[in-house]
């Protein structure tokens, strides 16, 4: 099953309760959160208040992506929070196994988050304790920027890596997932969409109305994988 | 004149323009903002994009407080979202007056804000690009810890150092400005409330009603002050 | 063949001449030193002056984990106290190659130490430099941590990559190398077993017994292994 | 009143156990653990699990010197192994008066260490949350250094300041405090002296001769205080 | 075609305008500089000014690789410098993707440096982005240093990898690039050589000289290449 | 005595044995070299090789202005290289007594440099090592910047400073030092003027001319000093 979740960071900061109910109520399901520090990534974003702040006004996951260095120091906070999906880059200065039992002694499901040009090989030897893989299809650090080609088959290439491993680890993508690339990345296998600012958060329409569209594309997507 | 400003940290998350345009309505005279980047404190909260979804909400001025290392890489984009007064910490890694002359080339007004233990030695060569100081009452991170009784004298001294220099700068404090405490901290010559859980965002009434509270503290201690 | 040494950070720290002159009468062949400096691994012990400290006590080879970020700066100080092996991790702040060629240069045996989620290929052009990789199989930094079921295939999956390199490079173990994983551990391909809290320092026994048990399971798995 | 306390990284670092024990006897005040991770000072040395081996052994205060940036991690790891006092440094990466608060929040005394050339500013407000200060008079991190002489006039003139303050504060000196300095120490006003490699561990005679000599030295000086 | 370039910091760094006219003449095809920050490696070096000083003096190629930290906040300054190809390395602080699109942004060719432990896997996700690969081949930072045996077979590695990914990515070679090793480095598949104190900066003989005899050699080994 | 030094990162980098000679037979009295490192300070410049190759064209002082963190690391590279003079920022990651007490141990003379921000008690225990202070006019990393006018009263509060310690201690003022200026600095009591773009360096007359008319304006102000 492919799902969508809006990132948060794309919604209207000013008036996220609201955006909250009405993307619930149009059917997303799960809330994407990036956590910025300034020195991983550079961009300053988010935080543990703002989720906890949220977390009373849906039922959803709540999916954190943690653009921090030493993100050890914070996973406790975040889970505590309300996160029920933490991922934590492989990049960043991390023990990554361990980061990964803790995120899972906390209560919720491990992911690794991948940059865009970070070699596979960087999962090797934590499948223990993964439970999703969160690629990212643009550089992490701001909305709005433009698909990175080279992703798309690297999709393919993680789909294929976790086939062999024969475990059930879901495949994220998040960055600039427009409805053009929607049916492309779920033909590579990816499962969990992040919707931002060019599929979900649009100018020119409501959220409910934008969700039923990403939810159709989604659809003929998966109805066309099956036929193929 | 003492002016009064909510720390929007305090406020609730999840309702930032309604709650802006409510404080508005009840006569508050600028917003205060905590950017916290994990590494100069020990959380990470808020960032540019917020100060931007809220600029078009409100004609008050926006002071942003960056608690972050390096925070010449930030001021920029701070300015850029719409910053009328920027502080940045003396004990971060920082060439202050760097720092304070790129805040007031990008139009904002510059201060310089202190930890609790920080002597006041740090502000003696920063006179000339200074128009702020915004003395921390409590150790910077974190919503509703306990006032430093230390701080209060040395906002005294603070007054006394600045009267010496004979130059229009203020006085902002931040950290638990209660009810009690704020006509305290106005006689020792603070005249820059940042107020957050203990005096404006409180369980028990509106915010409306806790303006106008704090507003007639203030005016009481200044008539106090007036008279002695 | 195999040898064990005990990792001194789980001996008794008030009394470790006496530990390791018990420890050499007993029949061990090596000492492991765990180096931590709080950066790199959230723990801090032992240091130069603790090697300098006991090398007069023992004949047996010390073998020094640097678990530190930039480990060049204490390779020159960790050899002149006495060390005879020295590892640097593939995961720290380093110049791998440079590192490997510095601690050669001081005259000691260079190894590679890879936390359990770093994929193998880091030791793909190191071979020139290398005489032994340490394969944590749990995350550094703290003693009585659980074995990760994933580093034993990693073990064998190293020692089929070595045996196409056809050079001489050891496989040691580090972490949780109980009585019942030491017999999987050889199978794999270790050849040096650092003997911690689960195998050597037990509450319930002397330090010679303990080590004859040892070096009784490692003769039995050995055996086997001729066998098999 | 001026007490005496060893400093355990002069100690044989293989006899621990057996050297406090003799100091216990010989009649030391305290013990001085100095903790140091590399960043902070170029060494690397102890560690919380040798306080935790010692502690056993021992009813004296053990008085833990963090020589570390971001001391906040290990102040809890610190206190629970046995610490009762912890000093942290004023130029490390810290939040000093949290650190000092945290500390005190553990059940420990709560100390600001200064290197030689750090002005005592330092101290202008943290008196607060302050039972002592350990004044360098070498610089941190290693034994067998030559004592500074600008740093006598330095314990006077924070002896001035502290009486000014009118607390019970007191004066730790640490580096280098041989038979011929300790009486101009205590009469400038340390009341804490760290006694190393120029006092207590000398080659030439047993420990308990040592600590004798060590406390004739100091009930002189502060008989010649007295008369003074 | 194979192409050579000095590298700068091997000139005589009290006449560099005089030594690329005088390499100029010579021959060279391009010149290769080597920005150092004394954090990603243990050496200080060169900087914008220094390239923007050169640029009016040739009108070949500007070859910069970044030996830096985070290069993200330099290649702005540097292609504003004058440099027409930059490199980042792989192992620094840096988002790899993001540092690739902003060198191409500035109107300059992208290249990813690898140090000689570096495996090659770095770039199996960067292809959309890179012009060339600088192949270190001894360790960065230091002019003088012995040529490392095991990355010669490396660059065959690499030449076999990009002939895969069939596209236009240039090799080039640094660190001790003698007459002795360029037919052999030629003929694993390397086309771009930076020239050092090896073989075009020699006590003995003119720059002029220098350089035909390296341009024979490369003639020769390229010939010999064709031949096999 | 006043005397003048050309800051090389001012000349013509290029040609900077050239501009020596020059410079040297123009009656200058000493070179000030700024090593910036990317991180202490937001450019990259020049670096011992660089020291190392102009040594042998003059025998006038070489003053190393380190903008560098942990200045340590790099003290014994930059002596050897021919420094006779070595300063380290107060406020960079330092032991600062070290520092000096290494860069005496290198045969050279100890300097602390300050940003026109930092308070002079930064000085306050550093007497015993100390030969000269670096004060920055204008904040340290390039060149062409505006002088700050609250470093004039500066360095008369330092003049104040150091004559109540009685002791030998030159001001060297570095940072936009113009014809201008000059006589003011010298009034406030600078005695070592670095000069650069604003005073030496001019595009409109050969270094020659500037010299002398930089050290009749010196003369001048020094005649008037004597007379006031």
């Amino acid at each position: 099953m492919v799902t969508i979740g809006p990132s948060v960071m794309c919604a209207d900061l000013g008036r996220l309760t609201e955006n909250v109910q009405e993307l619930d109520r149009a059917g997303v399901d799960f809330y994407h959160f990036d956590i910025m520090d300034g020195s991983f990534v550079p961009n300053i974003a988010l935080g543990p208040d703002l989720i906890r702040a949220l977390r009373p006004h849906t039922d959803k996951p709540f999916d954190v992506h943690l653009m921090i260095d030493e993100p050890e120091r914070f996973i406790g906070a975040i889970a505590e929070a309300g996160a029920d999906m933490i991922s934590v880059h492989a990049e960043s200065k991390v023990h990554l196994e361990r980061a990964l039992q803790q995120i899972r002694g906390s209560g919720a499901k491990a992911g690794v988050a991948l940059n865009p040009s970070t070699p596979l090989c960087a999962l090797d030897y934590v499948g223990d304790a993964l439970d999703y893989v969160c690629m990212m299809t643009v550089n992490p650090g701001f909305a709005g920027q433009r698909f990175i080609p080279s992703t798309l088959g690297k999709i393919g290439d993680l789909k294929a890596k976790l086939s062999r491993l024969n475990r059930d680890i879901r495949i994220e993508v998040d960055g600039n997932i427009s409805h053009a690339i929607i049916p492309e990345v779920i033909r590579q296998g990816a499962d969990m969409l992040v919707c931002g600012t060019s599929s979900l958060f649009l100018p020119d329409r409501p959220l409910a109305q934008a969700v039923d569209q990403v939810n159709q594309i989604v659809r003929q997507a998966r109805a066309f994988g099956t036929e193929g």
